[in-house]
């Protein structure tokens, strides 16, 4: 077995993975490339979200490339119709239909901003399993969600989030304090997850919050809790304590910072991501800001990424790379997910006697 | 051995392909991927097409860059001089000529609009394996032929053109009625061969042909005959029947539809087709009109096989389809395409005794 | 072991190579991918070029993308920073630096135009190795240089300047005497090394020679000695003489052309040239007139070998080719790099007793 997961290891199937901005669905078929399948993403009638084998059992035809009407969706050459729990409604050259012509009906959960995939065993999903990220649907939150497609393995966006000493260089145009590369986090796995926890006397606010904040926002307190929760999702939740109260009273501003990633490919991955504040709720302008700003800055990971796997790609294979002891939840992360492949790859226990 | 061939059954050559449109062919050497080989086309200056291996067997420069004067080719990169049988002509470095550099040269035949080439061993060409296609030549019909090149495998477009259950589909836009998903073709393999037969009440006429017969258009039945001949192409004799004859008489209007498919590699094609009709012959306004009719439909084909093959190297192999009654000619071929494939393969039958 | 060294033959690193015109270098980073690795290439504030390994060792971010200053550069992504010896100044998130974490520091040379790069072991690295060309640096010449990216094997490009027999077809526009396809050089092994002497009667001198000379221009013999070095490295010493003296006395006129490849990848090459002269030295339009006119007919040489391999990769691989007697400089240099390569990947030789 692997020691440390990278490029070479296979992707993990058994979880649940953003599929698609809420925002992205439509009546209109959408097509996605899910850990290296394609995928048919749209809403049905009634609104609920589907995700459907792309591929027509038939003779491979797109079926996103179809038609879809009364929630029956018919493939583009010849016509089989097909309907959204994956069964087939109809062969028009014939008036049986075969039992083994259906599509894969991948289980999806839609929650706030996103809509969720499983990937792996449908029989295996529970909704129990969907990672839980309430402040995405509370009232109390604003929250700022995009996408961006990235030339790069999901792992390294992971690595890249779960370790800030990133901050002052790859965003030296926003963060110029060298504070982030020298915070020293706690680190601890809890289970497959890894956390990484940090508290700086100075930690910056992001632009669209300090804005909203009075005189004590240069000494506010930064507590940042970050999670690789699995193979599909990190966040980190923020707390910016103010050394002396607002006028209203308050101290404390959350930011729930959410990272999304689901591999297309090995190197390539779909990138989603949330910021939630609980400050501003409603005030559309302050949403801009915010979205602008972080696209800005998570479009430099995005591209810096790029730039990794290219190099790599350029020297032929997956290099040998040092670690600092910065990179420690970094490794745990990718030793989670080794052991996680292991286990994947592993053939189902037998029952004994 | 494979019982039906895909994208991964080598490539016949013992056959043969139509090499180019008689219209392409010049004194200027044309370059052609045939059979994942790069071939030169061009034409003697007594008309004859000359099909030859494009790559100098000195230093593989494309001898489609070079220089032809008086049937002679001249390597652009050393001077090296072929005679268009293949033989060297001339060394300009040196006086002798070594006798083993010579080029392929195919045999090659002109036809109507089509030059064939063979891509076999050149001793076992022979001109009466050569499609019979009789109405190509004949002064009795009209035929507008074309061409397109397909990033999709032949055997792809072979199914496409054997099963007419697709029209009202990929074709939406043009038959509309669910005629064609439903008939009932009776299939037969004639050797290598296989025949689909066809006789609907009321089959669509081209439009081209349509406007030039009167009131008994819509009540026409058509007769199709439909052959795979071998892997390089496929042709459909379609007889429209008026329910009354015309004012002269006529009951009767014959379409004769080709279509000519020659691998450039496993995934790619060069489709030629031909659409020949016994009616307004001579009539150049017909012509174009059957031409940009045909051209539309067609690349609705060509458009949706580049889909499938896309799906399929996005998904990264030639996956398993599920078939149905209406596949049985395109079963019917495949598994024809291997078994000439596994023909191919073996060693020679050596003389007993 | 091969007998001919072809696209498979392992590239040669125990070699030194031209790894950038001396011009390109400055204080900002350059990328350029030199035997299959990314190299770092810039100027150290004395002016000494540097050449380093572009990943940085920690997470494989391209180095030529962070931040140079005071001869340190700090790598855009977690702001190591390394000095340009390639040993490690800083980790910012850490007081220690782990000494496993350095760049490979590839030695390098500036010689007249060029910077050399030695790839092999820098222990092994001698400058007494460096080929000797004195004249780029001599008062007495004026040298013209200039550099292409060629998408074709470096060895395609040795065996087409060791070949002059291509100049009047791949050059024709320029070179239109067939003299240069029937010359009948004297060809000898020297060591690792090829020569390939020449004497012409009437050999073209180039046009912005040509036009300096007198009327005795047009009588000019040609004496060429042409050079393969070794990888690296192509020159062809050329002697012009007049038949009757200029005005001055003069009747010899010297032109060096120099060829340096250096191997991207194994299918592509950057190419390095220069042309001193030892007529017109400090005389700028002549200068650009020389550069004009050699980059037309070099471009041509680039332009052709791009064809050739793509040719050979759409059928496939590596054809076997065919040689004439006025191959066989190029044969014996292909021998000697399949020799020099087969050493390359013995075993060390180990004390005995
Ligand atoms: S490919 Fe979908 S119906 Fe045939
Ligand atoms: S490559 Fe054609 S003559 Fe040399
Ligand atoms: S990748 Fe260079 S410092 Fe981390």
């Amino acid at each position: 077995m692997q020691r440390f997961a990278d490029n070479t290891t296979p992707l993990l199937r058994d979880h649940w993975y953003v599929a698609a901005l809420a925002s992205e669905l439509t009546a209109e078929p959408l097509e996605r490339q899910i850990l290296e399948r394609s995928v048919l993403l749209m809403r049905a009638s009634d609104g609920a979200p589907v995700a459907l084998s792309n591929r027509c059992p038939h003779r491979s035809f797109p079926l996103s490339r179809g038609r879809v009407e009364n929630d029956v969706i018919t493939c583009g050459y010849h016509g089989i119709r097909f309907r959204t729990d994956g069964s087939c409604a109809e062969v028009p050259s014939q008036d049986s239909v075969p039992s083994a012509l259906r599509l894969h009906a991948y289980p999806v959960v839609e929650a706030g901003p996103f809509v969720w995939i499983w990937t792996g065993d449908p029989a295996a999903a529970r909704t129990a399993d969907l990672p839980a990220t309430p402040w995405l649907t509370s009232a109390d939150f604003a929250t700022v969600a995009d996408y961006f497609f990235v030339e790069s393995a999901y792992l390294r966006m992971h690595e890249n989030v779960m370790d800030l000493t990133h901050l002052p260089f790859l965003h030296g145009t926003v963060f110029r304090s060298l504070e982030f590369a020298r915070a020293r986090p706690e680190v601890e796995a809890v289970g497959m997850k890894v956390r990484s926890s940090l508290t700086m006397p100075s930690g910056s606010m992001p632009p669209y919050l300090a804005k909203l904040v009075g005189s004590g926002a240069p000494a506010s307190v930064r507590h940042t809790d970050a999670w690789f929760d699995g193979p599909a999702l990190h966040y980190a939740l923020a707390r910016y304590s103010l050394a002396e109260p607002e006028a209203d009273g308050r101290v404390d501003f959350l930011v729930n910072f959410l990272h999304a990633f689901t591999p297309a490919t090995k190197t390539s991955t779909h990138y989603f991501w949330a910021v939630s504040r609980d400050a501003a709720v409603g005030d559309a302008a302050v949403d801009e800001e915010c979205r602008a700003t972080q696209r800005y800055v998570f479009h430099q990971d995005v591209e810096g990424m790029r730039w990794v796997e290219d190099l790599c790609g350029q020297e032929g294979g997956t290099p040998e790379e040092l670690s600092v002891a910065a990179d420690r939840p970094g490794l745990l992360l990718r030793r989670h997910v080794a052991l996680m492949a292991a286990e994947e790859a592993a053939p189902a226990p037998q029952p004994v006697g």
